[in-house]
């Protein structure tokens, strides 16, 4: 077996996804230099269809920090959104209850800005490796090493390791039971979802509450469009043709006077609902970030913006640890992190529980869930809360 | 057997409570007289310990339309109240965020008030009958029937009835199933009440949450105090000696940096959680009102608000129905009515499910609590919403 070709850098980062190109990327303006694994190759991550929906400080860390201005030209910005219940649509206005705006940019152009963003810096990224595991997590030297997409046999020495891995997370693996809590969540809901190939059927999202359970009216692109529908957690896709599913959509979003524009399903797929935090989300010299220390459920689109907003808070962490030489400066990256994190899986528990058909739900619980929205758009008060959660908390 | 005694009003009211007396107070403002019977004895109505606040509206309804300025003098102005958990005490200021107040000011206070105005005025309201009936309630001569407190038959020709005799209602039973929507709840969830003789624990309210469940402080008087500890739904009083009482309040509160002062706990009861919605509040020419239409879980303290509220309502809807002869002007009470009573449903929910501990709730579930008080009260919106909510939302 021949010894692996060592690189040197201050920071290794495992996982390629938004949180660990993002970091790279906020490090690399510390002048903070990093290097990144994964071992899915670009293409594959370009591919995987996911969140949608940018919080307003999200998009200012991709356009204001330099990544790229793509998402000001080619995003839609949307001033509000809009929860159709009881027969009727209120619209949420996010501009004049927040002052803020969100971003429908597709997670994939995220990704692909900041995949390329950080090639053009010349920064060292691999895609594609193999056999990756992390070692000496706890010392002042822990290492990354793997298979490279050469082939060869590589180690990363860093002086702090990232693992930004997603949430099956295999640095997160790597924390003994007995140093972490992890708090674990399973909920009786699902989400089907498909892309079609149609023109919008509304300018912004439409949470829908009906009787048949929740549906989401979103958009893509102008002739791609992302369409979900509340589902049991075990449904099978192959179960569902094309137009069992448009009939499905069409009865829950005409229950309040909506029609969609129906088209070719290009793809579906069922989103179960999940929730997991890891505290602290630090061990030794290794943090954890985005969806390798939390996920939450998707109503609320909070997960790429959680991940993002991690990255925020690390890069400044991790420079002070760097310039202090102080490891325990690390502790104030979970703090921060998580009251974020918790509030989000609030945030978007609330969103699911009140637009959602419960299992068992009766008579009177659809009752209860359209009297909390008639209260929460009759009042002010009330939309402003939800508009400053949906448009992004300010960071602390 | 006797022929009964006759009386005839335009408006017989079943049940002396506060909803019954605030309705045959207002009609009599607007110069409609009424008959009201009760089959409890006033003395007994008197002794009940219920509910303690008052919304501003409610307060208004009682200083403004000549019941008593007593809840004015006598009352206890609350501007806030408290949200204590995580380790901290909250102060929602209610008059700075909702430019309202509540008053803490016993239910058997606004009984007694109410009665005592009835008694000045002269008006026809008799307590402790027996063995009430009611009687084509679906003409347009409807009638009650009872044995007086005098032991001779009575009846009460009327031409409107108004159902306001309390959650078992024997108004809401004269209604055949098919013509009425019944929409019931039970919750996992009961409150440990005692009254103690001890002086005030805190000047308001506490919500308390904790991992052992949740805890109220309250307050009656200047030498006697209200507490509620959640407990399970089927405890019995009996297990419960005073000192098992007080450690256990003193571990809710004390989590969050409070303590109580003890005295002798001088009456204890365990209140279940139930929510009961009936639709709509009118058959034929009866209607009904308070707890006989709508009962809410007692965390935020709706019950009595609401049957006060009805009570408005209906004087005006009445007085409308009498003038134009035109018994379908009821249907505008229902309607109005149902609006608050389901708003209040969802915020009686929301309160309770924020602030206790659910059947099992693990550690996941506490700390999303967690999050959403801290949410709530670190937004002005977030904390408005709540005290728009408590304060009482405007007449519609």
């Amino acid at each position: 077996m021949t010894a692996p070709e060592i690189t040197t850098t201050r920071v290794g980062i495992v996982g390629g996804g938004p949180a660990g190109l993002m970091l790279s990327h906020l490090l690399a303006l510390r002048g903070i230099d990093s290097v990144v694994v994964d071992h899915r190759e670009r293409a594959d991550i370009e591919r995987t269809a996911r969140a949608g929906i940018l919080e307003a400080d999200s998009v200012r860390m991709l356009s204001e920090t330099g990544v790229s201005q793509r998402v000001l030209t080619e995003g839609d910005r949307h001033h509000g959104t809009c929860l159709a219940f009881g027969g009727e649509v209120h619209r949420i206005d996010f501009q004049e209850l927040a002052g803020a705006s969100v971003w429908l940019y597709p997670q994939t152009e995220v990704f692909a800005d900041l995949a390329d963003a950080r090639a053009a810096a010349g920064a060292d990224v691999r895609f594609g490796v193999r056999d990756t595991t992390v070692h000496d997590v706890t010392t002042t030297r822990p290492a990354i090493r793997f298979t490279g997409a050469d082939g060869r046999a590589h180690e990363i020495r860093c002086r702090y390791l990232v693992g930004a891995d997603g949430s099956h997370s295999l640095c997160r693996h790597q924390i003994p039971a007995s140093e972490v809590r992890q708090y674990r969540k399973e909920y009786p809901y699902a989400w089907f979802g498909i892309l079609c190939e149609a023109p919008k059927s509304a300018p912004e999202l439409i949470y829908n509450h009906s009787d048949r359970g929740f549906a989401l009216i979103s958009q893509r692109t102008e002739t791609t469009q992302r369409m979900y529908f509340q589902c049991d957690p075990d449904t099978d896709v192959d179960d569902w043709s094309g137009d069992r599913i448009w009939t499905e959509l069409q009865a829950r979003v005409g229950a309040n006077g909506h029609e969609l524009v129906e088209g070719p399903i290009i793809d579906r797929s069922v989103l179960r609902f999940r929730s997991n935090v890891v505290e602290p989300m630090r061990h030794g010299a290794m943090v954890l970030a985005g969806d390798a220390a939390h996920t939450v459920p998707p109503t609320g689109a909070k997960g790429l913006n959680l991940a993002l907003a991690d990255a925020a808070v690390l890069a400044e962490v991790l420079e002070r640890a760097l310039a202090t030489k102080d490891d325990d400066v690390l502790d104030e990256y979970t703090r921060r992190a998580l009251d974020r994190v918790w509030r989000s899986q609030h945030f978007s528990y609330w969103m699911t529980a009140m637009l959602h058909r419960g299992p068992g739900a009766d008579e009177f619980d659809l009752r209860r869930q359209v009297a909390e929205l008639r209260s929460v758009v009759r009042s002010t008060a009330g939309a402003t809360y939800l508009a400053e959660a949906y448009t992004g908390w300010p960071a602390r």
